[in-house]
């Protein structure tokens, strides 16, 4: 099995009937075949299809390949500003969007990121992108709340993994965002960051699930829906790879600081590859060129 | 402290400003008075409103009383053909009218009630009115799921209080409806019944959160989030009393069968309805006539 | 050129892949195919694909015929209960059902209809089955609106094709529906339907064109617009057949006396057919049966 | 009568119940009391309320006064950075902000907007803090556009009042545009002007409705409906207060090159400013200064 589904690589060859791609275009892949027959195809939400095909995904094979037979419609041209690098971060950047147009966020909603992660960031980066106004990121590592502060951050709140630090968390995270938490985004996935959010939204306001930690939560969701703060489940994404490559093109977003470690594809550097990444250390996105 | 929040009367006298009201009107009372200069009532969302003035909330009295002052906007007049009995569960229908409405709930939405209990009951007559083309009812209770059925379930299953029977009754549940969940309404609000709502219902769809029961639950939250089951909050309600009495007068619903018990205002019988509510029994809604 | 785009058959043959449907199955055919790799097609709203290939729509061949080669996707099984020409009948109730849902039909939405035509007629048996309380059919035509007060309208009125009569007949059918006018579906789409509709329908509210009447109206359009007066378009649908079906088989919805004439598929029924549809008189669907 | 809407001051006196708001405060003001007891208002959308009582609106007396009684929570601190004459322009700006709201504008949409006066300006603006990635202006004045030029348009159309040119003038308006048109906002509220932006925009977009040039209009609402171009009306303003001085306040937003012409309050000079204003001439916004 190959796996890898983050990438963006150059047309070598396309079928007879593609239209709108010539060989040397440089494209970023949107890894997914959905089957446009089911009702979520249908009804627009085909990134929960049933019978969707991803790269990576047994048994279906991944992008990191030096070749991929993918179809047209799912390579998107890049601009001339635009890297392969950045155009292979369009798919984590992917999540991030998909996330914030099902927080619905605008210039009036303020936001909530528990995690600072990969995840976490692009995050950050797409909510600025989308016009939220305040921005704070909770993390219990400084090193990445570092790095969302320099990606423009307008707080972070560095916590614990105890629960029984949820209540004064929260304190301390209603008075660094010195609003109101219109919209959280759990990045992390785990029970205490998504009690934690659950705490702090506002009434009416709503608390997105991105991240996958824990299976099953421990959360005090009646409280919650008490004050109507509804859960958006958020899985990968549809229709987001024009909206990223334009963000990376104006500049509205710049992913270039998250790529952290690059590689060559030779079998020991491919080595060296995963252990960075896997190694925690100050890695966010680990690269390889061809 | 005067309690109760579920009532309708005879109007005895009105302000000065008030025109739509005279003496002798039979009206329903919606019960919460809210600030309408917070950002929340300025939006519609008034339910929400922390400055609410409910009936039987402390310091609030609340309606079981002979006499009440309350607004005249908050008065709603009764068609000759709806009885002062029916005008007071205006009160929990419109609990199950504002739950179908953030469900979203249409002639395209199949309908999971877990609870039979008295919200429950109401949720599912709400759900028909709204187009449902199918709703099942979930209940512990026998006796409660024979009440489900006669006022016009389509099925119903009876369950465990046992966690490890999920997957078995999610079974039950998926082959009793013939057709996916769209949207499910936890009426109870336990770590079960939402662990259930959250598995059984389709990618895509809704479980909202209508009951109180418990604060925290444990439920596999991450994987509804990952088919994008999102968890939808319910409070109280808001704009509802003019529809409850519309389906009220047309007949689309009818609230009678609700009605087991009545009583008078006696020190006396007071006690006792209150034992027959509480006793459960085959009781759903006790009434008191002046 | 073959035309026609309403029909419904019996399958004889399917190709290798087709898992759903077998020979001798009764289907109803959605007649349009979209390309699904534009935005539209991608985002859900696949009745506004560019590409769409259409029965009957040049150069795509229709559905008069005796055999036709279509995709699987849009053949959906008919039960048991429910007719070939029911199953024909799903095209024009597909444009009512997708009116209802962009007119967002509830029990809550007073509804009127202007045109008592055949998609006059399916939107007024639509809307019902939303929900939608009162229903006011308006026309210049008084046998049609004896049809739809037999299918079920709550309110009729006739009108005059004066532009001068819009004043008073405003208020006439603001007598006949006693209450607001949430919704109007304007199935005519002239200058003189268009206007009465845009005026008659309260403040914040929606006028659903779908229509194709005059292609350039004249129209008080500032106005409603500072009632906040939405003007939606309706064209064809998308994601109907399933729902058109079920609502058949319930018996939600009856479109049996919308067939007032049936056809052999001779030469000479064929040529009576079309005088029959064309000359007016009392026809409202004329049906083809093999 | 006194006139006027567009007004910030300084708070001379509080009554008893006010606890926001202390005397020295600088506010800006929305200028409408609404009801707070109709349907409307109570869900969410007072601007539309029939019992508005607003600033100018006979018989209530507008704010070009030196004292003006007002409820305090209509009265919004204005931040130490945002001057009073800013805050008054948070009247025109909160046009352009529920305009946006209403068309929903994001990083997502292409904005067409139609007139370059003062309305016009704002929603270019505001367009733009919504995350709006090309905004195109049109006007038939040269001058007019070259200041929508220097507030950020990306690129201008100078037009005719012949609606011959509307095909041709279409051409150029995608070609300035280089992208579809996903939103247009006409704040001329012409036919020439309503034509122009319903053949433009892309199936399945919108057209707001802002400017209340005439009260009919001749437009091809047909072929636009069959694309599904919505038309959106867009009347005043809700809950838009906080949100504009907040863009003011970080900076996303910069009314003051609109201000071309400042005024104090004696009887000369207010009569040399209404003649300045109606002068046309370069004059965008007219101040006065007590």
């Amino acid at each position: 099995m190959v796996i890898g589904h983050e990438c963006a690589g150059i047309i070598e060859e396309t079928g007879s009937e593609v239209k709108d791609l010539v060989p040397g275009d440089r494209v970023a892949l949107e890894p997914g075949i959905s089957c446009w027959r089911c009702d979520l195809c249908k009804e627009g939400r085909y990134n929960l299809c049933p019978d969707m095909k991803f790269f990576g995904l047994p048994p279906f094979h991944g992008s990191l390949a030096r070749q991929i037979v993918h179809p047209a419609y799912l390579c998107f041209k890049l601009p001339d500003n635009v890297s392969l690098e950045e155009g292979a971060l369009c798919e984590p950047l992917s999540v991030a969007v998909h996330a914030c147009r099902r927080g619905n966020i605008s210039p009036e909603t303020n936001v909530l990121v528990m995690g600072a992660g990969p995840i976490g960031l692009v995050t950050l980066l797409a909510a600025r992108a989308f016009g939220a106004p305040r921005i704070v990121n909770v993390d219990v590592d400084g090193n990445r709340l570092s790095v969302a502060k320099e990606l423009g951050a307008d707080g972070v709140v560095q916590v614990s993994t105890n629960m029984q630090d949820i209540p004064k968390e929260v304190e301390t995270i209603c008075n660094v965002m010195g609003a109101k938490v219109d919209v959280s985004f759990d990045c992390a996935g785990l029970s205490k960051t998504m009690s934690t959010a659950l705490s702090v939204t506002r009434a009416g306001g709503k608390v997105c699930l991105v991240g996958l930690g824990h299976n099953e939560m421990t959360v005090p969701l009646t409280p919650a829906a008490a004050r109507e703060v509804d859960v958006i489940g958020v899985f990968r994404y549809k229709n987001t790879w024009p909206l990223c490559i334009e963000l990376l093109r104006s500049g509205k977003i710049d992913v270039k600081p998250l790529i952290t470690h690059r590689f060559g594809f030779s079998q020991k550097e491919i080595e060296e590859a995963f252990e960075t990444s896997a190694g925690g250390g100050n890695a966010i996105k680990v690269m390889f060129n061809l």
